[in-house]
């Protein structure tokens, strides 16, 4: 994607082919800053100190981080060593772990002297199947905006909750990718971004990716949604998920239920935007079946924010005698859900739903 | 109420009988700080800057400024002038031209040599009269929270959005009421304050409220509530109103509306509490007919907090080219409430409802 008119990745090579460059995502959207990473220990700490997130994105950095790996030592113990070193920078991420482990599978099938070779050609792959699922997921979500076009208006207000943007991703993203591909095929579209509490990816992330690709957008409180709804001025919601259930239940971060709720009472469409990755087959029911993650109170109580200096400062919101709950995600059941924008298009919210563009799949699970 | 386990109301008279002090509520939660008001000027200037603030509260201290006022000059071209500038304090505040034009007609039939005795009684009778409403409410709250008890457990978790407690009025507050009646009943309780976005009256004046009182509570994001409540963590939700069409459909701070779909959904009892002076009886569609405040962008950009250098701070969340919007209230249709709960007691959210307890005043409107 661009930033000031120049197109972009999370993640890239350098010119001389070894090392690896992404975007600093701890400074957003204060500071634009590209950090080199000369070696897997650097590509551990970039995930594990969050300078990348998301989960695609995170898979990427792994593989390249296993490619760095490859060309200092590219030996069985070395590799060994690296792959542990990589899955244990954010244990709880499945991607990290998928993208390692595809990784040690194809150097282990190379001779030593070609594994370099193998090991950047294998990430840069990964990367690249990354950014033709979201520009897939663009593609089919961009008619589906086309679509939610109200006669006589000349604009398509779209709301979204979190980030789901190309930041989270390699290009494109998810849940942006459509609004992305309707502002270039010349659509005029604006998105409500929710600030997203409390880690506040919306206001930092999305907005900024936003404001980078030229789409008109505003930001809002996570209570404004149903006030929006309830007026006309939202003409559907796109969102991304962590995590699907196969009857289409989607675990999002917290706050999407509230959205989706909103949404049905006011008859506006309500999509979920995922590459199949996310779908795990062996859950049936969201709300009683997927685990919520319980983060740091800190997050609630203290924010950061750039003061009036210049500098990125962190400041307390509550008061010192009052405790903070943090849970990160919430479930949406299915019912609430109009469809979902898969790589393979969109399918409805069911069981039913997804077996129509991924049975073979289900059926491997 | 309690602060360090003294009682305190959020106006009082000074131990000489004519200075007003008041809490400087911008100082919250991070100091509690008084303020000393000797004149109506003054009393005007701290409901301008918001050092008092709520609608009961604002009433109270502009009747205080015109017994202020009374004390210095009390011609009737010195009350008319003083009255003229308080009511210019906060130009939107019903209340406050509610309560000076009351002074002003006790004052005017009184002669000149009395009026300042007299100005003095009607404002503690405004008072009074405040925390006699609020106190009501409380009561008749207390026996919903009761009520809410499920069996086999020990405590009754209630989710709150905003600030409704004593603060925003004299004593006890409306809202916050019936939980502090329960609390001191030796009923367990436990309070889910959502912070409230974007002032965060919630995390910081709820849960400051609820902390010098000793009752439990936890402060949240705005986008928890949903989660809680699909995972049984809600046994019912009650907040306050601004502004109550007659068919009980419910202007309370933007938010609001999200909350009570999840409760509907969660099948999680949801009350409004509310002095009958919030009754707006010529209203009965509030999303069609309620005009929403829309507030600054910089309460959406920027925030206040307490530095880790101990100063309290303001921060830029959002990228410099991102522009926000700040819609302060929303409408929760009267479908959604469970009841409400006045000075004279619950009543369903419905003309019939509340004709049931205030007949009287719907035909004097």
């Amino acid at each position: 994607m661009r930033i000031d008119g120049r197109d972009f990745r999370t993640i890239w090579l350098d010119e001389g082919g070894r090392d690896v460059w992404v975007i600093d995502q701890r400074r957003l959207p204060h500071r634009l800053e590209t950090l080199r990473l000369a070696s897997a220990e650097a590509a551990a700490a970039a995930i594990a100190d969050m300078t990348v997130r998301g989960a695609p994105l995170i898979g990427a950095a792994a593989a390249y981080g296993m490619a760095l790996a490859a060309a200092e030592d590219a030996s069985d113990a070395a590799l060994e060593r690296s792959g542990a070193m990589l899955e244990a920078a954010r244990p709880t991420a499945v991607n990290l772990r998928w993208a390692v482990e595809r990784m040690r599978r194809r150097l282990r099938s190379a001779p030593e002297g070609e594994r370099r070779a193998a090991a950047y050609a294998e990430a840069a792959l990964i990367a690249d199947q990354d950014v033709a699922v979201c520009e897939s997921i663009g593609e089919h979500g961009r008619r589906l905006i086309e679509a939610a076009r109200k006669p006589g208006k000349h604009r398509v207000d779209i709301l979204t909750h979190c980030n789901a943007g190309w930041l989270c991703a390699v290009d494109w993203g998810t849940a942006l990718a459509p609004i992305y591909k309707a502002h270039r095929s010349g659509l005029m579209v604006h998105v409500w971004v929710d600030e997203t509490r409390p880690r506040n990816q919306g206001a930092s992330l999305t907005a900024w990716e936003l404001a980078s690709e030229g789409v008109p957008h505003t930001v809002i409180a996570d209570n404004t949604g149903g006030h929006l709804m309830q007026h006309g001025k939202v003409d559907l919601c796109i969102v991304g998920t962590d995590r699907t259930t196969r009857t289409g239940d989607v675990c999002n971060k917290i706050g999407t239920y509230l959205k989706a709720l909103a949404a049905m009472d006011n008859g506006v469409p309500f999509y979920v935007a995922l590459p199949s990755s996310t779908v795990d087959w062996r859950i049936a029911d969201g709300v009683a079946e997927i685990p919520i993650e319980e983060r740091g109170a800190d997050e609630v109580t203290h924010i950061c924010g750039l003061g009036e200096d210049g500098e990125v400062r962190r400041v307390r919101l509550t008061p010192e005698g009052s405790p903070a709950a943090n849970y990160g995600f919430d479930v949406t059941p299915a019912r609430l859900v109009s469809g979902l924008i898969t790589e393979r298009g969109v399918c409805p919210a069911s069981e039913a739903g997804l077996i129509s563009l991924f049975g073979g799949e289900e059926r491997a699970a």
